[in-house]
């Protein structure tokens, strides 16, 4: 057995537009960092959390890393005690799944620290558990965080998580995460959907939800991004939330997004690309016009992260 | 140029369970055959119709085939003229579009008569034309039924017709289409739709929408099968439009039948199945169960055809 483990688990973007609680996306950056050792007594225990401005709670029973590692201590060795440390690099409330990332990597690490029994699909009960404590028991962030690239989640099963193959075109993507620093709670993001759609609206987001699949599966950036675009229904509900959402896409769009969306429950946007400097150029000009409106922002230029949680030597 | 030419255009089936407005599928049987020849004056004439009890308008104008003829003789060959005969193979307002068959063949034979400068996308607008003049502008069956196969539809124009690739497990299927003597026009079909759709219901459509679409890409039975069962909204709304839909649809299922649903608007059942002795036996059961409820009714069984309308010798 190891002395302690470290695995990194990546940020993920949530719906794609249309795909409200079905799509999730593993991008190659932010990620959390969560630390595993043995403890001297039956328990789990976080020892430490870093980079979350002291926000979150040691308490393991609160904490999703806690949570999630607290299950999968019970499922494989419920005499032993296990140690974690949390360093948070995703923002807490921005959309980018962060309480998901630290989730799936204190299961992974723990896991791995007694010699790896489970397969990343079997740690989905633990991760489903730890999210159903914070925000729901959806696995639109936790699937693509423990497999990696884009899953499609009809259901809180493993059987339900379908990774659908990423191709060189789409992986090609670059993706700008622009976050500016606003709350928006995943409760109030839920409580802004509407309770009633209009048919032909229903019709139109099954068609952008049709053609996103089907772009993913054709590799084709063209019908992806325009599938996007699509959403019918939740941005509009969601769009007031965020400051200046409508302004910060459309330009976006401007300098060469193919796709501007909310990712998650917001507030961090993601525009997706094909020049990497023009997704440079798209975050530092967001980032300049959030702050001339006196909101801090910043943003990050990624990749889509075909790997899920992993350990770092 | 040939003196006659005769085409054979599929069946269809839309929706396939939750995809409604967006997916069709050609099967190989039932088909409509047109024949088109020159005539003696300008216009687009038609000559003879069987197989429709007398049912259809010889009135170029009013008939899907002569609208699809007429606007393929107009673009391509104004001062010609063209004689149609016309047998149905398909039953009138049996949701196996019909309508579609005999305009896609029609369209066909009229642009084969004239040398085929048209590629089959390039007659989607004759054909939604012909559509659009008895049930509204839908490419739902007139898209397969060019192009063959399993087609996503998300718009009227060519660029939105997506072929989904059929691979060999969904291709093996046996497909087994009841369809009782009951009148179901689409109109009233349509009428019965709701007008707004919890939200919920929303999510549970495009989660199903989502796993379909995956599940051709995948060439999943058990995956494609299981999306077809879980429309929660058309046949829902749809379904005391067809006589015992329900017992017919379970019976169908405890007989080895994967997927029951409704094709298109109905009354026509669509049973899938792995084995073509089950599909038989369906075909055979609910035919003898429609007989002691006074109802007639056919059954084919089929498979999908990965071809559209195709010329006759």
């Amino acid at each position: 057995m190891n002395e302690a483990v470290r695995v990194y688990a990546p940020a993920t973007v949530a719906n794609l537009g249309p795909g409200f609680d079905i799509l999730g996306m593993a991008v190659t950056e932010p990620g959390d960092i969560v630390t595993a050792s043995f403890a001297d007594q039956p328990g789990t225990f976080i020892t430490r959390i870093t980079g979350d401005g002291g926000r979150l709670p040691l308490d393991a029973t609160l904490n999703t890393a806690g949570v999630a590692a607290n299950h999968v201590r019970r499922q494989l060795a419920p005499h032993l005690g296990i140690n974690l440390e949390i360093d948070k690099g995703l923002p807490l409330a921005s959309g980018l799944g962060s309480s998901a990332a630290s989730a799936v990597a204190a299961a992974t690490a723990v896991n791995l620290l007694l010699g790896a029994p489970l397969t990343p699909m079997e740690l989905l009960p633990a991760t489903l558990e730890a999210e159903a404590a914070v925000s729901g028991r959806h696995a639109d962030n936790v699937a693509p965080a423990l497999l990696g690239g884009i899953v499609l989640v009809t259901g809180a099963t493993a059987s339900n998580l379908h990774p659908i193959p990423v191709g060189p075109n789409i992986a090609s993507l670059n993706i700008t995460l622009i976050t500016p620093n606003v709350a928006v709670p995943t409760a109030e993001a839920r409580s802004v959907l509407p309770h009633l759609v209009p048919f032909p609206t229903v019709v139109h987001q099954i068609k952008a939800v049709g053609q996103l699949v089907h772009a993913l599966h054709s590799d084709d950036i063209d019908l992806f991004t325009s599938a996007m675009m699509q959403d019918a229904i939740v941005e509009l509900a969601r769009k007031h939330l965020i400051p200046h959402f409508e302004a910060a896409r459309d330009a976006a769009l401007g300098m060469g997004g193919l796709a501007a969306v909310i990712s998650g429950a917001g507030p961090t946007l993601c525009v997706l690309t094909r020049s990497h400097a023009a997704a440079n150029h798209i975050g530092e000009t967001l980032c300049n016009a959030y702050a001339a409106q006196s909101i801090n922002a910043v943003f990050r230029v990624v990749n889509i992260s075909q790997q899920g949680a992993a350990q770092l030597p």
